[in-house]
């Protein structure tokens, strides 16, 4: 972690939560960053090590209450509170402090669609200005953005393979489906019998079903990159894994494309990114192969159905579907390089 | 396990598998049949218990050569062999040996579409006489049958769901979209690489894409509940889970049938069954609660994508997809109770 | 599920936890048992599926509070109640009904050491009238009582190994190590972080190091198995499994005794066992290998260090650990067969 | 990784196992090494990316035959090739070139006790000159060291907790007993039955008892601190987890000492090194709390059974039991910090 005098000042409000202590993993070693202050409500007083043991390696400050921190002497804000309590946090923050939310509060555009899935909007005058922070996708946004409303971890795996495709009109917007399967740390770590060992082990569910709350951030960014409203079905499902998140998304072709076009966009789209690589042929992405690291992966395939395709899409939801693309987004918002501290290749087995 | 005189003679060959073994817990305990002969070409000369320590407490012989086993004084033969190597064996079987056969040899009833897929078709001459043993859609040609062929595990999942409203005409024949979810077991005890703990433990990914076997398995049994030939997407995708399989289904209204409609359908058409259950409205089936079961759960919901609906069918693939099943067929076959032997319920936790 | 005129009337009091869904399954197609009542304050006017939807295939009678069941109308109670509120409601019991209380209520006869660990004793009249229900050590006792107290789940796979070397004085009764390796579900199915699937996948921890409930329950079975008093270390550890329980017992050989007596005596002591069974030398036990049945299996190595052995024993704590053991002592309280509801096979994988 | 001309040259033989792959992601962001060549004998021709696919991002060298490597042009080779066939490979390298052998081939110096346990010795002549390279008990001699034998998984958790304490005189040196679990990536990539995901999930067995190839390696390195011959037990079990060993070690109390006595001796000793943390009373290491990195957690319990404690020693068997330590033995062997390519914290959940 940065120390100089010239690090960018970092606090983590909701640091007890999983993405809070990701976003510590992934700070503890960046070349730019300090991390300043966490905050922790029902665990104020505690260090971060006795609330995540695997953490108590690194030199952390403690954890406090929200009203306890000097939020004004910080550069950046990363917020990972309850979607609903977010809007009146951000608002009550210095104008010079910037912000990256990883909750829900401020990625929903349109006030009333937000409202029908999350409950009353109490920020709706910053809505305007906030940035939906799909790094690869809104890169010139998220540098020059105050406030940016880090993505949800299913629309991130599913507008990387769909978005350059409806911008090029490769594919229709019309029945798109988007089969997803999520490990189970992106439900929290709030103590709850669904989630338990026994609920989740040996066994898949979907859940959900035509009613999540991600599917009208996806159709809003689809919507942009098609440049008309799209939408879509969105079915998630919880699996037995702590990280992980591959979208199996099936699509008409249009104009004429072909599979093999669709990679050809997708690979073009993302040749020189990072994080985002389109794999092989008749390679099929998995989710282990991501573990750990800001890294999606991409695999296009022909349907056996004329006229269609198949997209996967592999992410680790904690990472690029969380922190680690709160902390890409960071690094663009302070002109530092996109890739500090995400550099970790993925943990396997 | 019976052993009285009119016991109903059985022999497993090729114990020494998964589905084997699932044949002798099951038949352990069946009241009318009696396992009479085991075969394993590699483990002959060992008992069962080396091979499969849980089934060290059970009175059975021990496992042989095919060629040293006595088959003529048999009632029934199950065939859990390879695909490939089936046809010979049974066709060299005396003419009044029944036969349940666990392999896809017998399943497709098109030469040409078997030989795509797997190779030579050996015993051409018996296909036409053989029973495709989804036991809930053909009871009675099953009851009638010398040679059922068992339905695959992924098959036996997608058929039981989309049959009944093909033929009923509630969803459109195109672009039924078969996203499965399957547990390792499926895939046997062959040492692969790709199906050791580390290479499959928290992770997902796809295999198979346009290719799987079991595609023109579904499309044959859909085209037979249609009426007229069915084309549909299949995506398999293996989990960490040892048993189980779940599959979502998406599929067009058709005839201004709703969700609720197809709920209704599938719930007449099972509702005298004993091992087939249409979950309430708002209820999601898991693979979990079927797990060491003969049952099938199907689940029907309303998609957001207008004039579409979604199906979720959950089987272990052990059981109701493959040994379960063949017990149940046996059954069919000898007159005997069709729930004899398969009354366990699920293990859970 | 039995259902004649002179079919055992059984209540569950607890049944919304998964000692009680077990006793539910197990006793579902018990041949002389049948279900009469189930209670779940907190549940209460729901039906079991909704709560274990596993079950969904059972005729049960709806979840009430246990004011609304007519206790006096059963033959037999399984009390599966959390440990401290079990006391008053078996003292409230009419004399006739028998009792199988799963809960360590009446498990430990002296009442200052049951005080030190679970609080005041409430009532410690009925303690002596108790039994300890370690079936295949306790037999004849259980048969005669009216009221069981079911062991504990670390405490049934240690004594099964232990208690015959004590006796015979194989093994010396100072310096006994017990290394315990549990699944989750012996935790219940409160909702509690620590058992997140999160934070049990893929890790191990040791927990109640020298502190753990269980270790006086051994104590005193051992103790009356060697005929004085005996200390022992108990440490048990939390892994990702669902059921099972694998003990690691490390002991000082006695006079004169090898690591091929101590299998000696026990495969004698258990020889007639339905449920118990010494494996071969050289063969390890697993837990997978009993999964879902009532089974213990106990291993016996030399060790390394002279003059001391190692012993495993493995059982699923959910069946021989809890509700398995029920039913066989409740088999034994009314002269059923004693394996009656209990003759399912392991299941694996 | 390092690309400057300074940069340490080095070379992985048998890259295509799991410490292959391993020490491949810990290089690739080394701030002083270069990956200048990676063989795989039965992969020769392959890119990493198609055996690993989680490396895809890495610019990484061809998997190349061994004999097509320019070793002499390396600065140091790492070899992680199977037992027996790294003596002759060391052997034939040139002198100038430094060494970390990951194989057990040059562990054992007694080479009467290799034998015993793994056949045929056949460079004799270097093993006197090798170094047993547990870093934090050898580290001067590792600097100096032209050939590092790197310390077994399991060796690298017992000894790290016990070799201090046996130096005190703290702990009796004869009765030690090491109860050991661990996940599977031990046992390497190769593909056995009995490491499929079916025969390892949802179980745990002990292997090897009292004849495990690293109860020598272990008692050599305790004898080393105790000054004499050390025997002890120990049991290693498998359990399903990817990675991580945790070992329960039980200890005589020597010399009055007591539970406290040992933590603040461990504590003292460990109490500058950047990967040894010893845990404060009443917290129990957990190995997901290390997971991914190259930490090892101690901590030290007073046992039930007087005069007795228990020690908890936890690590990431890939990292600090194999490629993590074999990078820090480098790190010393080229004077670059100790820490370099190291200092990613644990990945949880």
């Amino acid at each position: 972690m940065a120390t100089s005098a010239n690090a960018i000042k970092t606090a983590i409000l909701g640091a007890s939560g999983y993405t809070g202590a990701e976003l510590v993993r992934l700070l503890a070693h960046h070349p730019s960053a300090e991390l300043r202050a966490l905050t922790a409500n029902s665990h104020a007083g505690k260090e971060m090590a006795q609330v995540f043991p695997h953490l108590g390696g690194v030199r952390l400050p403690r954890l406090e209450k929200i009203e306890n921190v000097a939020l004004d002497a910080m550069d950046v804000v990363f917020c990972a509170l309850p979607h609903g309590t977010t809007h009146e946090v951000v608002a009550a923050l210095p104008e010079r402090v910037k912000v990256v939310d990883l909750s829900p509060d401020f990625r929903l555009f349109d006030i009333p669609t937000y409202e029908d899935y999350y409950g009353a909007h109490k920020a709706p005058d910053l809505q305007a200005g906030a940035v939906y922070g799909l790094t690869e996708l809104m890169r010139d946004a998220v540098r020059g953005a105050r406030l940016v409303a880090n993505p949800g971890c299913y629309p991130t795996s599913a507008i990387l393979a769909l978005a350059p495709l409806l911008a090029a009109g490769q594919v229709e917007d019309e029945g798109i489906i988007i089969d997803s399967k999520s490990g189970v740390s992106g439900a929290g770590r709030a103590a709850k019998e669904a989630n338990l060992y026994g609920e989740i082990a040996e066994g898949i569910h979907a859940y959900g079903i035509a009613s999540h709350r991600h599917a009208p951030e996806i159709e809003q960014e689809l919507g942009r990159a098609a440049g008309h409203a799209v939408t879509v079905n969105f079915t998630p499902h919880l699996m037995p894994m702590s990280r992980g998140i591959l979208s199996t998304i099936y699509v008409r072709l249009a104009n004429g494309a072909g599979a093999d076009d669709l990679r050809a966009t997708l690979a073009g789209r993302y040749d020189a990114e990072p994080f985002v690589r389109v794999v092989p042929e008749g390679t099929a992405p998995a989710t282990r192969h991501v573990r750990g690291s800001n890294h999606c992966l991409i695999g296009v395939f022909a349907d056996r159905l004329p006229g269609r395709a198949i997209l996967v899409s592999v992410i680790d939801n904690l990472v690029k579907g969380a922190s680690g693309q709160a902390v890409q987004n960071m690094n663009l918002q302070f002109g530092v390089p996109e890739t500090a501290g995400l550099e970790q290749e993925p943990l396997f087995p």
